[in-house]
């Protein structure tokens, strides 16, 4: 069986935080969610992860994806090291398997490499295989050693020899085993250094002495090596993965006129000739149809038909059709359905409710539990006052009516088509067809008052 | 005559679009209209542009900038390819013509690049030129090939010896002909090839057969070679484009902060010391004086003065005097004039309105179709209902007037200088000078409602 | 004593300014702000700018550090150049004094690097020490040469061999001088040149010809070097700087996406677990407790407790609590108190108010001078009436009241606990505890007036 050992037991101090390492997101998911996500689309038999302190917290992630769960001790005077975690695996991998062993914070990694290294080492009939890459500027990273171009040894960064030139091939730290090498290999490594930690890496120079075949495979795509120990690397870490994923979209016929600050969900549908620009992100599994412009918006499960153009604005959990228009600074909450042809302009808020075919709510307004029908005309600082202070009510708008500047319409109520509410009532009753209706005062202008007041200001 | 030939016919199935290539935008603009622009400020005699299945979509553009246009079968079974493009503007050349051919997705060329181009294949007295460039990564570029400096001859990618060592030097495509060269070399093109595809770079090796003097210009400037065949190509031509032109407005005094999310048009006047922040759009032929801040904001065809303050804000096709402070969050739209010293607060619209020096308007409102005096306070949640469901109207607010808050001015409307709306009114009526107007009905407060409704809650 | 001269008088004519070069800011301070900060830091005895043109302008700000200012002629036909400028600080220094020559246009030279360099100076005893640094594109840069590793000259840009190769170490222009050398060298120097210009790098070959010990420190950050010259530069050095800072946050655990959009003012303090996303700018002392996440906002001067989620908003000196929400589109204006767990929705602005725990303002509303208690519902349209014309007032607000859509709280006003305002009404009178207050007239629904107005529109 193909099976795959991810190591995410450490904490990561250096990333200063309350939450373990592996759990920390990128591109709005945790680390051990893409490398869970990319090994299951590799086609593994079994996953083990091996999980410690953070046991509690990353368990339900972890097993979400399938994978078996290893805990390994955290007290005092544990043994320790990547090494240690791997071992502790031992019984889970029979001789017959083959193995892959990788990292909880190597969040870069996707199933293409990892079918294209697994056939590597299938194909050269490898005991053990390194992945490496070439790395522009291989930091503390231990190097590959060649002879004549195959794989010799792994030096570390501490054990370089000043005097020898090294290339820039380094150990990613990941390795692929077939089960009878990892299991001679993993029993002979010991704790016998400085930091009396148990190092994984000592399995290739041990495999090596036991004539195992030992060999490098040099990745293609250099970033997928890449692992986190502090934020700067989270940043860059996500910075490379949402590079990735606006290149794949700009392929397929999306413009991203600005993807370092795009954001897409891999789960979303975009079609070709959709334009994103400025500060946009896509949550969840959103759809957007061919001809739409996004600006400067945030986006959660939405479907929005073709040719819409949605400016500064926050939209979730709406279905917005053809050719409809939001914002700059429009708000749509959940459970609106905006008909084709609509129009929501700024300041505006929807939620709950059905808006009807070109029917426009252009400035300041409220649209909350209604359905309104189509060619009404909302007008600005218009409430639809749906709470009592107990619970909510709807309220019903037919076709072509007309709503009033500042109106209040008190739910639950009723407004039949083609009917006409003056500006600045409050409706509580329900209005028939064609009916004007209006709630209001009588005009008092009160002469000289302002002077009499000492309001009164000179020209 | 110094006459250019641009090949625009192209599709470009991998953009993955319904729009031709050559029309899709970078900085606003279409491919096209960027390379028509640079060869018509070069100064070219005659422009001939050929198009195929985009002839109806690109024409109107084309023959904008006096260019002839031609049209390339695009039937199936019609010869294709660079070569036979530039075949069929044969009749159009004479032999003592000088002649450009350059392509319609080759957006960063500009007028100075040609200009130093032809110069140098004029002062060399070549008969063919190459424009070629200097790449860090040459990628599929064909390759230039010297003797002693000399230029000897185009290696495409696929016939390079991998045995021997090429320069980054590459064939841009775009050449420079004498009339008789062009047309001695052009009619010796064939389709003899595995792709039956003519090309023009065949011309070059013909044109060394025939003795013509052939050589290759090195431009300064990499990125004009860029081409665009998806849409990240299209994304970094626009990122050149744009990083070029937010230099030049660095240079000339303008401090951009976030050039790389700076988008301003080059018929945009943008005085010295005006400073842009975050993401900036300024669009069409705004003018902005000096001393203005503007961030994050998008402005089109406005006329700012000197010393404004804009945050956070959606303006068009207004005029804005001195020292006047807008936003967060404040829309202008069209036809507005807002005079010195003025300040537009949150959440706040103008639309086709006059508002006078030193005049308020802090929060929420929506000032439509209005003639607005100095020194005025428009309160909160105040509208200027303007559209009476048939027609708009005008309302007129005098010098020093005060609008209370959530009032409504139903236009046609007059209120005088000094006038005092009381909050909450409905004003139908005109109000003369230092008069207060109130449209308000009795307060009633009925003890112990709350109880009985079943509303009230525990402390 | 350790004395440190700037020189500050340039105009900066490549500027494009009315503003002197070194009062350009970068990351919101001026040029020399962030010299004399770092200076200051590096704890020198004594500080000297020598200012021109710009005295009274930048007097305040270099006295405000303690520095003395000595005022360079700039007279028509006044000596000029850096040399001359260093000479006219003589008489402030003595045989014994250890003296740092630089810049007022190089902002990112930092205390550490001062340090660093002036202990390589003291350890290696010399007399006259260069700051280098190493460039990848050392530009118009004088560069040094070194014979055997040893210190020798520096070649000016213009004098530089063309069959000779340079390395790319760099002069910096920033000299560490023991007195007596600079006393012996600077009266050395003279304008016998063709631009009749005094410069301080002569000082260097006279030294040597006095056979002082002149020795170059490469320093390790290159950008260090980086000065200002025209706005481009101002750009790339608000990049370094604010690349810098943000690097340090990221590595203390504070998570920023969009490290290249986010500006955090050196005084802020934002702890472990703090998320910034978009397009943020924190200004002044803000605080930031851990959890809390800001997204494409602007803060400034506030402090905001544990987990608080602000998105898309702009906030001013006021003090949020723990678990607030807040926007999109929301408004803080100074002087707001915002007690935990309350919610402050899209298109609501609050100014100069106490805001209780877990109320809620949900929806276009402004709250302005008020004092709202616990579990408050502010309803959509709301607006505290607090200016009358003539002065601002303020508004109480009970317990668990009720305020209904587009009311009007006419200030002063107190409206008692549980008290219920109903949705259209303007308060002007006090509402006590559990009564509801209404202020509205008779709704009047006026049949087939939308036909008779031939406002009826067919279906």
């Amino acid at each position: 069986m193909f099976k795959a050992i991810i190591l995410a037991a450490g904490e990561g101090t250096r990333m200063k935080s309350k939450k373990s390492k592996v759990l920390h997101e990128i591109a709005g998911k945790p680390l051990i969610y893409h490398i869970l996500n990319s090994v299951k689309k590799a086609g593994f038999d079994e996953i083990i992860t091996v999980l410690g302190r953070n046991y509690n917290d990353a368990k339900e992630i972890v097993e979400y994806f399938g994978s078996k769960v290893i805990k390994q001790p955290h007290e005092p005077g544990s043994p320790y090291g990547t090494g240690y975690a791997a071992k502790i695996c031992m019984d889970e991998i029979s001789e017959e398997d083959d193995l892959l062993i990788m990292y909880g914070d190597t969040p870069l990694i996707d199933d293409k490499t990892i079918e294209n290294y697994f056939n590597y080492h299938k194909n050269c009939a490898n005991d053990i295989t390194v992945l490496s890459a070439i790395l522009d500027d291989p930091k503390d990273y231990g190097r590959i050693v060649r002879e004549d171009g195959e794989f010799k040894e792994i030096v570390e960064k501490k054990n370089m020899d000043p005097n020898l030139f090294y290339s820039n091939e380094i150990n990613s730290g990941i390795y692929l085993f077939k089960g009878k090498a990892f299991l001679d290999t993993i029993v002979e490594i010991n704790d016998d250094n400085p930091k009396k930690e148990y190092m994984l890496t000592d399995t290739i120079a041990i495999g090596r002495g036991l004539s195992y075949k030992v060999d490098a495979y040099i990745s293609d795509n250099h970033d997928v090596v890449l692992g986190v120990n502090d934020r700067e690397d989270l940043y860059l870490c996500e910075c490379a993965l949402i590079a990735r994923e606006n290149k794949k979209r700009m392929i397929s016929g999306v413009m991203i006129h600005n993807p370092e600050s795009t954001y897409i969900d891999p789960d979303a549908i975009i079609e070709e000739d959709v334009e994103l620009s400025g500060f946009v992100k896509i949550i969840g599994k959103s759809i957007i149809r061919s001809g739409s412009m996004i600006e400067n918006s945030t986006i959660c499960n939405m479907t929005i038909g073709e040719n819409c153009h949605i400016i500064n604005s926050t939209c979730e959990d709406s279905v917005v059709e053809d050719g409809v228009k939001f914002g700059p600074y429009s708000r749509i909450r959940p459970g609106s359905h905006i008909a084709s042809g609509a129009k929501i302009g700024n300041f505006v808020e929807i939620k709950n409710s059905n808006f009807g075919e070109g029917s426009k709510a252009g400035h300041l307004a409220y649209i909350g539990d209604a359905d309104v029908g189509r060619d009404v005309n909302i007008g600005c600082g218009v409430v639809f006052v749906n709470y009592d202070g107990k619970k909510k009510h709807r309220t019903t708008v037919g076709d072509h009516a007309f709503v009033g500047s500042n109106v209040n319409l008190v739910a639950p109520v009723v407004i039949e088509d083609n009917a006409f509410l003056a500006a600045g009532s409050t409706i509580t009753k329900d209005v028939s067809k064609d009916a004007l209706s209006i709630e209001r005062g009588e005009q008092k202008n009160i002469d000289g008052w302002v002077i009499r007041r000492g309001l009164h200001k000179e020209l």
